[in-house]
C-alpha cells in the first residue's frame, strides 16, 4: 500500500533554506540573551496534564493537545513555555539560583483554527527574570529585548509600554474591549463598551490616563542604559494584553513596515510562577514570536543574502582524480574552510557547478590532469566567474579575502 | 488544590548547568556537519500515523506514542529522524538538491522502559547522505564522524565496521544471534544458536571472514582522508546492528573508558528513503546518541571548566550607585564582554560575589563611592582573588587577558 508522504495541517518542515534563517535569529538572540546573562533551559515535550490545564483559561483548555499515555497517565503537550517554568521554579527551589534569568527557544503546540494563518507546531522564544520584583528586572527586560530588535537588523521599531496597574479601578471586561482600540477603531469600541453595559466615556477616560510613577521610573531606567530608547519606548494607555496575566509592566513589539501584528510581549507577571508553591514569586520577561519575527525579516530583506555555510565545493574531475580532490577537501577543511566533496562519481563538471550555484555554495575547486600534475587547483568564484590556479596552501586565504 | 510540581517518569528537564553542556555539544557538532557540507532539517513533532507505524518492527508500534488529534486524525509523536527523512524526501523531491546531506538534531518520544536507564524523551542527532550510491559517501561518513569524535575531545575511540553483504547467505535469526557475541560471550552465542536449530559452527565461520571488496574500499579512502583512522577503524565481522534495515556499511562507535554501550551507529540503508515513493534511493548515515556522548564526556572530564558564558556580574553597592552600575554593566557589554547586573537592590556586597560564584561567573565588578568619584571600576577575580581598580576603557582588557 502506498502511503501519501504529507504533514499534518498546521505542522510544518523545515527545509535547509528554511532552517539556515531559522537558525541565523536563534543564534543572534542567543548571543544577545547570554550577553546579559540569561542562561538555556528546557522543559519536556509532555506534561502531566494537571499541571497544564486551568492555567490558560477555556481557550488554552480546548486548544492544548491532550491524550493517556500507555500507562494510563492523563499527559498534554507543552502549550507555552510559563508554565512549565512555574513548575520547574517550584520542584528544583533549592538548586536554582536567585534571581534566576533563563531563556528557552523550544516548539509548543497548539491545535488552534490554521486559518487565522496560525500554526499548531512554533517555537516559543522567551527571557524571564525570576525573583526579582526590582525596576531594574523590568528595565532590563527591555534593553534586551531593544538588543535583540537591533541586532536583527530591524531600524524602525516601537515597544509600546503600560502598567497594568493603570486598569485596578476597571472591570476586565470593559478593559478587554479597550484593549481593541487598535484593531477595530474608537468608534467600534465605543460601541461595544455600550453594548456590554459600559460607560462610552471610560475610552477617553483611559486614553487620558498618565504614565504611573513606576513605568515613568522603569523607562527612564532603560533610556539611561539605551539613549534610543527615548523615542522607541511608546507609552500605550490603552495596552492591555490579557489582564489576568499580567500584574505591572506590559510590553509589545511593533515593527515599522511589518503590519500583521506584534512580534513580541510580555511584562510583569507576579502572582504566575509561584502557583506550584503557594508562594509570591516576582517575575517579568518577554517572549519573541519567533515565525512572526522571521516573516518581518524576510519583508525587509534583513536576512545575509547568503546563509550557506559551505564556502567551497570540491569537485570531482574524473574517477582516478577523486582522491587528489578528497585529499584536497580535507586539505582545505583543516585549515578552517567549510568544505564539501563532490560525492556522486559520474557527474560532469558543469552539473557539479550547478549543484553548488543550487546550494549556494560561493566557490568550486577544480582539481584537473593540468592541475594535479603541478599539485596545484583552480578556484572558481561562482558569483564573478574569476578563477585563479594557486597552490594548495594559498587556497584558503584565495576563498577567504574573495568572500569578504 | 496544590498541583504537586512533578515531570513524567523518562521525562527531564534540563536546568542552566546540564544545558550548557548540551549546547555544548550541539555546538561542536554543528559546527564539524557544516564544515562536511551538511545542511539542517527539521520535521513535525507529530506525523500522521501511518507515516510511522510499521516502519520500526513491532516493538515500534508498541512503544510509539500515539492519538487521536482533536480533528479525529490518528497521530504520532517523532520516534526518530529516519523515517521522516524519507517523507520529506518524496514530498519535496522537487525541492531538494541531490545528493542531499542532511543534519538534524531533535527530540524523539519512545515509551520504552525505564528502568533499562532510558529515556522516553531524548535527542537524537543524525547525519545521512541522501541520493549517492557512491563509497566516497560512505568513505565521508566515516571521516565525519571521526572529526565529530575528536572535536569533543576523545582520543581513544573505535570505529567498528562491516559490510551487511556479509551476512547475505545466513538466516537473519541465526545473525541476530551472531550479534549478541560482545555482550553474552561465545559459549551463549553457541548454545543460543543450538537452541534455535543453528549449527553453533556458524559463529567461527562468521568471525572468519574476511572484510568484502566494498569495506575494503570505504575504508582505505577514509584512512587515505585521516590516516588516524587506520587504527581506529576495526573489521568486527560479527556486528550486524538490526539486519533487515541496512543494505551495505554498518558502523558503530565506541569510546575506550565508557562502557555503557556504542555512542552512536549508523550505515547505508539503500531500501528505506525511497519508500513513499516506491522508488530506490541509495542512503548512508549515522547517528550519535546524544546523551551517551554527555555521560561519555562527563565521565573522561572532557567538558571544559566552566561554560558559563557571563563574563562579569556587575554589582551593585547601593540604591544610589544603581545607576552607575548599570551604566558600566551596559558600556562593558557593548565592549563585547558578556555582563550581567545583579537585579536586587537589597543584596550585600558578599551576597552578591555568592551569586556569581554559583552561577560560575569568573569576574565581578565593584563601583564603590570611591571608585565613582574617579570614574573607575574594581575587577576582581574570583577564582585567584586578584583585583585591580581600572578606568573604564581598561576594564574588557582586564577581563579578557585574566580570562584566558
Amino acid at each position: 500500500m502506498k502511503i501519501e508522504p504529507k504533514t499534518l495541517k498546521g505542522f510544518r518542515d523545515f527545509l535547509p533554506d528554511q532552517m539556515k534563517k531559522r537558525q541565523y535569529v536563534i543564534d543572534k538572540l542567543r548571543a544577545v540573551f547570554e550577553s546579559y546573562g540569561f542562561e538555556p533551559l528546557e522543559t519536556p515535550a509532555l506534561e502531566y496534564e494537571e499541571i497544564l490545564t486551568g492555567k490558560y483559561g477555556e481557550e488554552g483548555d480546548k486548544l492544548m493537545y491532550r491524550f493517556e499515555d500507555l500507562g494510563g497517565r492523563k499527559v498534554a503537550m507543552r502549550y507555552d513555555q510559563t508554565v512549565p517554568l512555574a513548575r520547574v521554579v517550584s520542584q528544583y527551589k533549592n538548586e536554582i539560583t536567585f534571581p534566576f534569568k533563563r531563556y528557552q527557544i523550544q516548539p509548543v503546540w497548539r491545535a488552534d483554527n490554521t486559518q487565522r494563518g496560525r500554526f499548531r507546531e512554533f517555537y516559543q522564544c522567551d527571557i524571564d527574570i525570576v525573583g526579582s520584583s526590582s525596576q531594574k528586572a523590568d528595565a532590563e527586560i527591555l534593553t534586551c529585548v531593544s538588543s535583540c530588535i537591533k541586532i536583527l537588523g530591524f531600524d524602525k521599531f516601537k515597544i509600546l509600554v503600560n502598567d497594568r496597574q493603570n486598569f485596578k479601578d476597571y472591570d476586565p471586561k470593559a478593559i478587554a474591549i479597550v484593549d481593541k482600540l487598535k484593531k477595530i477603531g474608537e468608534e467600534k469600541v465605543k460601541e461595544e463598551l455600550k453594548n456590554s453595559g459600559f460607560d462610552e466615556n471610560l475610552l477617553q477616560e483611559v486614553i487620558q490616563k498618565s504614565k504611573t510613577q513606576n513605568l515613568s521610573e522603569i523607562v527612564e531606567m532603560s533610556v539611561s542604559q539605551d539613549q534610543s530608547l527615548e523615542e522607541k519606548i511608546i507609552y500605550e494607555p490603552t495596552l492591555a494584553r490579557g489582564l489576568d496575566y499580567y500584574t505591572g509592566l506590559i510590553i509589545e513589539v511593533e515593527i515599522e513596515g511589518f503590519d500583521a501584528g506584534s512580534v513580541g510581549g510580555g511584562g510583569r507577571y507576579d502572582n504566575l510562577i509561584g502557583i506550584f508553591s503557594n508562594e509570591a514569586i516576582p517575575a517579568v520577561g518577554f517572549a519573541f514570536g519567533f515565525d512572526r519575527l522571521i516573516e518581518a525579516m524576510d519583508g525587509l530583506n534583513l536576512f545575509p543574502q547568503n546563509l550557506t555555510k559551505t564556502q567551497i565545493l570540491v569537485t570531482v574531475f574524473s574517477d582516478d582524480l577523486k582522491e587528489v580532490s578528497a585529499n584536497f577537501s580535507t586539505f582545505i577543511r583543516n585549515k578552517g574552510v567549510n568544505s564539501e566533496l563532490y560525492l556522486n562519481s559520474d557527474a560532469k563538471i558543469d552539473k557539479q557547478i550547478k549543484y553548488a550555484d543550487k546550494k549556494g555554495v560561493p566557490f568550486v575547486a577544480i582539481i584537473g590532469p593540468d592541475e594535479s600534475s603541478k599539485n596545484m587547483v583552480t578556484i572558481k568564484n561562482l558569483k564573478s566567474r574569476d578563477q585563479q590556479t594557486v597552490q594548495y596552501d594559498d587556497a584558503a586565504s584565495a576563498i577567504q579575502t574573495k568572500t569578504t
